[in-house]
């Protein structure tokens, strides 16, 4: 099986077999981390960031510099034509010609997937708005499957604002490639996991638990995964800071898991995993943080070495008319100078007929 | 013919045969592109770009890396010691011992030819101001020359802002190097072609038409070259405004076009190229900009591979007393804390007599 | 002698002989410059830069180039992880496991010797805080013994802004490893160097001699440092203006200075050395920058060639209670966030008896 010219854009394009491709090649890179490799020697990466971050962006850079490559880009739309006003489409496809492969984060949901249709050379998505994130989600299922030797049957309990948090949708998307697994999906009633996602884990056969108080499932947990209240994502800034401290997981309460319980996080955290909690036994973020790099190191080179670059001939978007369209005013599809075609495609979420947006995913109703 | 050590300023330093050159070994390159070269490898570039850029900086970075080389430098000056108050002339000094070659953009005129007075490394000018932009030069008429198989006797429509428009005058020196060019310079009254360009273009025998409206000659034209309209170019903003839309290449003024016409831009492009442009055959845009990393990579080589610091010996600047100065607030010899000679040479223009700034290259009447 | 795995924290951590060999490396990495070098040839550089930098930063990136090595990082936190909130221990134990060594500027004071605690890689401080820059300082040395053969026995003559410059007193750190240095301290009064550094010149047997005249050393300088009044140092800006032109090197007051005298400055230099200097025989800035490459190449090559990640095994911080604090608001050890245990050591400061932070270094009286 060759995954040589596969984009990275979500979790739900993989399946079980690739997935353990790349851990397995992950083994190997680990291995190799601090020696040379020039497996990318000469090839180029672009890491195109409308959004800041600094461990998806520096882990994919280190990845590509230890496999003898070479990275351009740049790490805010404000130094770049963007602030000119230029759109993705463009600007995607300039990066194309000048790059073997593109790391994009963005704001805008389902750009990745966009980007990814435009561009002859392979896309990894870093990052787009509240959705996907899976260079992320293969760090941590790699993580789990190194700590427990596998991911089907575990018990993770997933807590914070399951709504906003991109870390959290593509993880749950990751865990339906697995049997057996039970999910804990804690918290605040306004920030519950959205429906695609749980409809998607009924599907696929997940246990789903939703509650709001994480001390409900801590005795039962083999893996606590934390996400921040993100108050960049709030519509209202006072909704943030009534809710800030509800999702801490202090020492007190992790001294009730299981004593072989691991802490994941996406990083950086705030106060919602006190300092305390790093002198547990149970504390694995930071060592998470470190499998980034083995993990996309293996991704790029099943991608990207030997890979060609491929011309993609668009086709020119016709006006939709009257038809319905995504109610995601943050969807790519919603982007009036993006040459896109939206797409909704007829599905059932409990018991109803509603219509899902191929580009961010989110259902809207007719 | 060699041309290592080479800066590159302005299309005004070079002549058809070095065009030529550059030219052969971008096919050369574009077949290399995307395997291995090592020819430039230890060598490092700086791009010192004291305004945003994509297009120009991250072509310029990846041709480094094909061939082998690496890079430093920033994308904004704000990152830099130019926020405390640097001149260019030391920041040029630093730079030069940090490095084997220096991309350079700046809002300043004549920026780049100062730099290269003092910078013991090849300077490649990636913009100064609204005069010069040479790189983007070289792949336009590289892309011209691939199209037709040659420049000479090419009939050429130019519009938009040709006054503020680098990519425009300096695509204008580079066109005065090859016969029989007809040139349709189509722009509002107030945006015309300076008139220093067009007397070279009179010189040098391109035949020049001076026009508001592009629909006159586009039955003509074998390449039609748009620009922007770009705001910040302008003094008042709501002449901008009232402007916005008058230069718009519809496909309906395209299908009047000759049937093998190409369009180009140097993009980004906002609205002057509607999205409907990029599905006729006509649309050459974006293979313009693919072809700058094969120019680009051949000029480095042609000029880095091989060179050899050449330490500067500058003289210290003599006060010009009452003499006549450029007009030009925005051109280097204009800022009073740069150690710079400024240079005036008599002309000619039109029958009446008039200085040239040896930098900016713009008129000051005595 | 070894220095693998070495930090480069400040001046005090390192005695002569280590000197000697840093200076020796740099002697043969200067012959190497523009020659190729592969020795760390797929080894990491991370760069964090929460204050803007050029020199520093550039010429550390060109080093590692030099040597064959790759560079990641930021420059300026806005891009950064670190706009969310992450504490500086997070960004650590995240970049650590990314790179094989870490440059890091930072304005909180002992942050560096901090990161050095917690990392498992080389940390190289670009400079935390009025305290500490000591690649500047091993290039300012480097400098001194290429032009008179040795430091020992040099006068010097430091001015400008003693208090708030780091480049200065980190100077006055080196120097005191060398014998029969007589150093000229010339301040306005408000900014004397601090006392920490005074006593420790004078435990060293460094001859002192602070005055706020330039003029009455400037006939037995062998080296005039001059360093900028950094205005964004200043509580009022109302001083900083005031001061402004007081501790001008003119190349009058340079006339009366011994005839091979030197001049140096950390630059970028503003109006504390004008131009006209820079046409004399003395001005020795640019070349001191050009140092900085085979300086910084030859302690990337010391320390990280050949070095192993050595995890750190943190202990968890204890409430210090009712102890006496670090004085310095701009000391890392009062960043709440931070997991540090403050720590103060006694000592005798013109007889009487005070408290030094083994962080920032500044005194506390009890």
């Amino acid at each position: 099986m060759s995954l040589v010219g596969r984009d990275l854009i979500s979790l739900l394009d993989f399946d079980r077999r690739e997935l353990e491709t790349i851990f397995r090649t992950a083994d190997k890179m680990q291995r190799l981390t601090r020696k040379c490799g020039s497996q990318l020697k000469n090839y180029v990466m672009a890491t195109i960031f409308f959004e800041p971050s600094t461990r998806t962006r520096l882990s994919f850079e280190t990845s590509m510099h230890r496999l003898g490559g070479s990275v351009i880009g740049f790490a805010e739309p404000g130094v770049s034509s963007v602030a000119k006003g230029e759109t993705l489409a463009d600007t995607i496809r300039m990066v194309e010609s000048y790059s073997d492969v593109i790391v994009m984060r963005h704001k805008i949901e389902g750009s990745a997937k966009f980007a990814a249709e435009i561009a002859g050379v392979p896309v990894l998505n870093g990052g787009d708005g509240s959705q996907h994130h899976p260079s992320q989600t293969l760090t941590d299922l790699y993580t789990i499957r190194k700590e427990f030797g596998g991911i089907d049957g575990r018990k993770i309990l997933l807590m914070g604002d399951l709504q906003h948090t991109r870390s959290a949708s593509s993880l749950a998307y990751g865990l339906g490639h697995y049997k057996g697994v039970t999910l804990y999906l804690v918290s605040p009633q306004t920030l519950r996991m959205r429906p695609e996602v749980t409809d998607y884990l009924d599907k696929k056969g997940v246990k789903c638990v939703e509650d709001e108080d994480p001390s409900n499932f801590i005795d039962e947990a083999e893996v606590v995964y934390v996400t921040r209240l993100q108050k960049e994502r709030f519509p209202d800034p006072k909704q943030a800071e009534a809710l800030k401290g509800s999702y801490i997981l202090t020492r007190g309460l992790l001294k009730r898991a299981p004593r072989n319980t691991i802490v994941l996080h996406h990083l950086p955290r705030i106060e919602e995993i006190p300092v305390e909690v790093d002198y547990t036994p149970n504390a694995r973020y930071f060592q998470q943080a470190a499998n980034g790099v083995p993990v996309r190191m293996a991704f790029l080179y099943l991608s990207v070495y030997h890979s060609k670059y491929r011309p993609v001939k668009t086709r020119e978007p016709t006006p939709s008319g009257g038809a319905t369209r995504c109610s995601n005013a943050n969807c790519i599809s919603n982007q009036p100078r993006e040459p896109i075609v939206p797409t909704l495609s007829e599905v059932t979420s409990r018991g109803e007929r509603v219509l899902q947006c191929q580009y961010c995913g989110r259902y809207t109703k007719e």
